[in-house]
């Protein structure tokens, strides 16, 4: 099976150690539009898969790509990356809002890359992880022409990893046992649907204003990531390196991914998160949780977040 | 880690095939009345090994299980099966019924074993998969005068896999994505906790009669099984081992197996399988699942069947 | 990736579970004569699977194993398995000799399945149990006019793990690090390519006699397995699970399997072991081991016996 | 089994990522002079655990080292660094020499980091990945007082995968199955020790021309890795998770590691790379591979390199 990570910055090189490392994949190869970084990286992890198992690495250019079976967006535009830079160095906040300033110059690269790169590949599904991901996903989605359940993006997985690991931490239960997610958004209008909480099928047994607090700091954990360190990179690649395998391995697991959202509670034509069957060929359907009032609430004003982006990209 | 198996009939020999495959273990010693079959099996594990990774094997008595961390029971009184034979080959049902005439001689077997091994592993975790599997569990806890949660029986756990398999296979999700137990006695008194069953926290989706029907069937999936070969071995072997590695690397996963019952649902003083927290030291704690009326009372029925059989064995 | 098992024995049924635990398989067809034996395994795996990776797994006929990747020929005929059992339990030599009474029942039966087998998966390889191998895997090649390459058998793998198990514990050094050949027939005329020898690519350090020694319990040690427990089943099981994850993840490990002999120390239109690079399409090339004079003789001696047998079954 | 990596560099921060995703750890400590930085990596491995194994992971001060099995020597100097980057981005030579340059001020690190550690744990096992490597090994042992075996340095096991990365792919054959060192000083001083090379036991069978090519431009392989992407950290991060693996489960593999050498080719009190069985305890032995006379004055000659670098260091 053949997957090629497209943008080679710190979270699509992470997610190649990690492809490598677990040797799930025959064939991967790396595109950047630094060849030097990606030939690097192949470089390095040519030897490094001699630890593990046999997978072709190579670096590329976006042809290099075709025939791909997955294909993982992590590209992200110079501007957008210095604008995530101020905002993490709690520099002033950029004329537009530091969201749409990262949003304009991804969006438009999306709509450039996408495209091209389902023209070589027709048959691939599209992992995307270039933020922000609910609108990338979007673009990448309408720019392609491919079938909804063919481009999803990491989305809240990353999000609902980090509320069950601190549930996890709490109760003491493995996370996988811990049905929990953040819905919605990947960005601050996300939510946790703490109405469907379960640890092992039993109520989480836990103060409701706790789960709440716990909720909320998921939403800060990656920021706190940010603040230490300068970005995220190891959650996310491993939330995408769990996605490449679920389709390359048709696993069917469920997980929170944006995909595009028709019907549910209202909501149409945008991506968010919501828990979805992932195996071959993508997104092969969604669940629909019941929420309850306020989540659902929430759940709308997280599209109305995102379109409002949309729009804007769109008019920009 | 050192784990022992006691009892190398097909299901002991199974589980030792499927530690070494998988690794898991450093040290294995098999325990057999049959000196011959135990060192065979230790010997062809012994050149297996070679192919994944190495664990020292070999075959050995009640007194070589010293100083283990996990000791698995798995012996079986030779009245007992041949009382199984009987029944699985449709012949005439015993007098005093099947159940009580496997019971009798293989609790008087774990009685006399579960002391001796507890002396010379003071530390262990005791896993028992001895038939009837609560009844086994019980004796085992009693006679050992271990602490509760260091003595659990694979109970429904195997019974639990076989649900989720057949609500995977209808459903189109990954098992460990559904949240559905069978609960109550590893045997006909059993019940699916329906009232709680969640695909990736959503509801089923399915016809509650279908739901039920596969519920039925699963009751009648061991049975099937032993129609056709005569017994069944691999699922409960893998259960076991599920079991094996949780204790040995902490994983606190959630796992429905036989242990002390202390009055959930006004129950007391037998072991029955309810969902658990197995970690280091065994059952860490158990979750108390919110059952609907119906449940409750088959659980207190489960109880009164398995307390009936305590009661006959002990006064026998 | 699909693989199936035809003859569903202690060989087939250890493979079958082995394949399932560790997920290696996307689909496994267990084919057997006696279809309620395959059955009763089939639905214990499919419960089985749930604690490990999905498999589907199902019983079938000859026909269900059409459009195979990988088919594991292990069946063997009830005659033979008959004089096998009279030999393991020490009973008289049959008149012919004992492995002329197992080989021509199980040469027809090779030569009846194989050209059928290949007829509904062309593109399938063909991984042979059948005892005794040789014979077994040179008329499978023949019968099934597929090219040389296709078709091997585990030969003298097993004999070779044995050999690096028994050096492994002397030296205290992994086995993978051992490079030690068992060569030849997978039978009495098999002899240790000990010029070879190494250890982590230095000379053994052992005393030539201890070394000898060790190769001639090898050759014991099957046998000593078969005393104990009346048959093998997990080594060889371990083996072809080796073999047949390396076709599917084309691993182009080197081991020593019965391939179609063309030459190599003069000996030609023989199947017999020697070590080869099992990938995609199956032996991907045969290794030429220097062999010092003595050891290539007895490779010609083994060649003869094989030869011999090959003659007398289809001259019967 | 507890795992403290000190110095979170890009190394570092690969070698605990690779730890938790492969779930071989149960609780890793990350230590660095920067806390932030080592906070930032802690908090997003939490995130990044929920999706393999849990593994414990928090950043900490060398105090937090304390009860560790494995200790990871990882960090660099800030001066090393700097004159490491100059180096790699083709600036001038330091007066000097490069090598000097960066060895001073990382032995002066190691001389004041390795004896606290080993009061804090004089239990573990140390694997140093400090620059360079052989230099760094030999002060950590003698700055420690630790036993011989208990020090190691990754040393060119790298290289030596490097090495088999090129002959596997020339072949065609698992790089495992390649029996081919890298041997002496992990610097421009080491050397192939081709007159042990085999591939599955058998002659490599390219001519030796091309063998050596591939040697030499193993050696030049990690600098165009560095040319590239101005490091290198994948594939020394998955040599250190195998040696790290290798202790905590007492695999006993065989691996090309820094080592005190006492008398091997005439050479005493160095620390250089020859083959080790690697496993509880760390170096248990080392295997005394035959060189002809050109490897063996190859040997010496780095023996004398890294020699006059410990001296100088020492007269500094």
């Amino acid at each position: 099976m053949k997957v090629s990570i497209v943008g080679m910055g710190k979270v699509g090189s992470a997610l190649a150690f990690s492809l490598v490392s677990r040797g799930a994949v025959e064939e991967l190869v790396l595109a950047a539009r630094d060849p030097r970084r990606a030939a690097g990286d192949a470089l390095d992890l040519q030897h490094a898969a001699v630890f593990s198992r046999p997978v072709r690495v190579r670096a590329g250019e976006l042809a290099d790509a075709a025939g791909s079976d997955v294909i993982v967006l992590a590209a992200s535009s110079a501007e957008a990356r210095a604008a995530a830079a101020t905002v993490a160095a709690g520099g002033p906040e950029p004329a537009g809002g530091a969201r749409l300033t990262m949003a304009l110059p991804n969006a438009r690269l999306v709509g450039e890359l996408a495209p091209q790169l389902a023209a070589g590949s027709p048959g691939a599904v599209f992992i995307v992880i270039t933020n922000p991901i609910d609108v990338a996903t979007y673009i990448a989605l309408k720019s392609s022409g491919l079938p909804a359940g063919r481009v999803m993006g990491t989305g809240t997985l990353v999000d609902t990893a980090r509320f069950r690991a601190a549930l996890s931490a709490e109760l003491g239960i493995h996370a996988n046992d811990i049905r929990a997610y953040i819905l919605g958004e990947h960005g601050d209008s996300q939510f946790g649907a703490l109405s469907v909480a379960s640890a092992g099928g039993a109520p989480l047994g836990m103060p409701p204003e706790r789960v709440r607090a716990l909720a909320h700091e998921t939403r800060r954990g990656g920021h706190e990531v940010v603040r230490y360190k300068g970005y995220t990179n190891y959650a996310v690649a491993a939330a995408a390196t769990l996605l490449v395998e679920a389709v390359l391995q048709n696993t069917r697991i469920v997980a929170p991914v944006s995909t595009l959202i028709d019907g549910y509670q209202g909501v149409r034509d945008v991506c968010l998160s919501v828990p979805a069957v992932i195996g071959r060929g993508g997104v092969q359907r969604t669940l629909n949780v019941e929420l309850d009032e306020s989540e659902a609430a929430a759940f709308r004003e997280s599209a109305a977040v995102v379109r409002q982006i949309l729009d804007a990209v769109s008019g920009a």
